[in-house]
C-alpha cells in the first residue's frame, strides 16, 4: 500500500478512535471538511505542514499516520 | 522542531550515509536536484509521494524520515 493509502487509512482510524467528526477535525487544523475528506480517501498528496497539523490535533505522532500498522515489519 | 524540518535533517543524514550526493538522489528519484536540496534545506512542503520517493531510494521506511532521532520520546 503506498505512503498515500497508509496515510489516508490512519488519518481515519485515529479520527474515528479520538470521536472526532471531519468537520471538528477540520475546524481543528484549520482546514476544510472537504480537505481531510478528500485526504482520507487518498484523493490528495498531502504535504508535511498539513500532515504535522492533522498529526497535532490527533494528539498522535506524524510517524503514528504513516505506519503501517496491518504490517509492521514493513 | 517541525515535522518540515526533521525530515530535511533526516533526508540529508540518510543521504551522505549511504554515500549519495544530492544528484545521484534526484536521480534515482526523478526528481531535480535544486528540489532535493530545498528539501534539505526544510525549504519545501514536500508532500507524500515525493516522501515515499525519496525513502525508497535511500532504502528507509517513511517514517524514519520522520522520526526525531534527537529526542526519541517525542
Amino acid at each position: 500500500m503506498s505512503a498515500r493509502l497508509i496515510f489516508a487509512k490512519n488519518l481515519r482510524a485515529f479520527r474515528t478512535q479520538k470521536g472526532f467528526s471531519q468537520e471538528k477535525l477540520a475546524e481543528l487544523c484549520n482546514l476544510h471538511r472537504t480537505y481531510v475528506s478528500s485526504v482520507e480517501r487518498g484523493e490528495r498528496n498531502i504535504a508535511v505542514d498539513n500532515m504535522e497539523k492533522l498529526a497535532i490535533a490527533l494528539d498522535v505522532n506524524i510517524t503514528e499516520l504513516l505506519s503501517d500498522h496491518d504490517n509492521k515489519q514493513s
